[in-house]
């Protein structure tokens, strides 16, 4: 397995692809390229959550996949422990700022897939929460001209082969309606600090909200999706799934979407591999990855 | 992940334990150990599997498993891709040269214990068929004057918290007797050929072969075992297997035994991550993993 940390920008220290490339073997399938997967742990663009990173790799990479997990632009640039005294912001988790870092991850993937024995036609992306965001930001933007003309190369080296979300932040203005109805001020304190990081305020215009709402620009381009989430999903509403669901039916894309009755937000592979807390595990919910490898195997 | 090569002996290129250590998180189950599993690849003591090796590796790691791949001493220091051309033989394979080995890996993980956050309480081995052989001796003998002395620390070091065996050779009389029926004279050859790794000559004597058959030292002392094998193997047979579980029987080790009705010797897996041909893929005995896993968590 080859393990390296690959710093994507000159001047940033904070965004990095690590990389999880499963051997090739002199014995069996030599030379064979595999299928890839970019992991984008979630943490509301304050941070990447561990329980989403190595984890996750470890599961596709025990299917089979080579994995990578990107560390994009957040807010803080360190896990923050306290959040009454919370380190300075970091601006460049603005968007389009994490849209760049994973356009650049996808790219650092295809230029060195020769060498990494990696099928550049099966690189998916997996996102949790706001990681999913912005899974599904590249699932809905990798044609836009934006990435083309930053990078100057041809839209398709940004195109997702598939894109799998778990409890996915994808419609703001769902959240937002959803959210001046609830009285819990911890999470609304908590959004307005995730929107500082990626509007640069804490209380952007509709029309700022809708612009970077992926629910909004699904087209017929939209890869193929897998979906999950839990029905009662208190932080990151199952509104974003239903409504990004709906529009993928209306484009003809193909998806597979799993809702959950109930469990808590950020279960991760909801067992004792990523909990944190009790909640965490819940055997029900689990089988979420392992439909998803089934339903990736088909692309 | 902590990926390293270990060189075990300063004097022997060949034997190398491979580590693959989770990452311990400062955000979720901070310094907690985890548990660990050696895995010793088969070959037929001329040399280690790659497809027992890196993809079980991941299996277990997906689970939350430290792993360790060991390169133990066989025959062939390289892998031989003709055998009617063969490389010079390594006399090291020489039993108990292998025991050796994994005594070696079982201290260095021990004795790393506390800075990669291992549960020392919880190590595994895990083998395939030679491998699994190699495992089960370690089972068989970790109370041994041998290993002692060698090295000069307590017997518990080398005690295995359980055994995971995939289709394992345990009764080498039990071999002889069934090869001897047999017609076939590859495998006849084969055998010959890995009777010099472990004997260092192509025909034990019959004290010799009952000397190193892990299914004559079986006590009370033996860990917990998982055993599966396939009914119709037709290069390790069955009875190894039958015959190890009657002496787990009668010395009240408990065990577990999967005997699945058809396959290949050599399944791995049983799916297309460690497929070199088609006969490998065999989703019916894919699910000894999970019941291992299982099996191992009320450990």
């Amino acid at each position: 397995m080859l393990i390296k940390k690959i710093q994507l920008w000159e001047d940033n220290e904070q965004v990095n692809l690590f990389t999880y490339i499963i051997d090739n073997s002199k014995e069996f399938q030599t030379d064979k390229k595999k299928p890839a997967v970019i992991i984008c742990p979630g943490g509301g663009y304050l941070g990447t959550s561990d329980r989403e990173a190595e984890p996750i790799a470890m599961r596709f990479a025990a299917q089979g996949y080579h994995t990578f997990v990107l560390r994009y632009n957040t807010y803080f640039t360190e896990w923050v422990s306290d959040f009454n005294n919370p380190p300075k912001g970091n601006e460049k988790s603005e968007y389009p700022g994490p849209l760049f870092d994973l356009a650049k991850a996808m790219m650092i993937v295809k230029e060195n897939a020769e060498e990494w024995f990696v099928d550049s036609d099966k690189i998916s992306i997996c996102g949790f929460s706001a990681g999913a965001h912005l899974a599904a930001s590249m699932g809905v933007h990798w044609q836009d001209d934006l990435l083309k003309e930053k990078f100057g190369v041809d839209s398709e080296t940004f195109k997702p082969n598939t894109i799998i979300l778990g409890y996915p932040l994808l419609d703001y203005e769902a959240m937002k309606e959803k959210l001046e109805a609830s009285p819990d001020k911890m999470l609304k304190g908590f959004f307005e600090t995730s929107n500082k990081a990626v509007f640069g305020k804490p209380y952007p215009t509709d029309e700022e909200l809708a612009k970077l709402s992926p629910v909004n620009y699904v087209t017929t381009n939209t890869p193929p999706t897998f979906i999950w989430h839990t029905a009662d999903d208190g932080m990151v509403y199952v509104e974003n799934s239903l409504n990004f669901a709906t529009q993928l039916t209306k484009n003809k894309v193909p998806y597979e979407l799993h809702i959950f009755e109930s469990g808590p937000h950020g279960l991760s592979l909801c067992d004792e591999t990523t909990a944190r807390e009790e909640s965490h595990i819940n055997p029900h919910c689990s089988v979420w990855f392992d439909l998803a490898i089934s339903w990736l195997k088909k692309y």
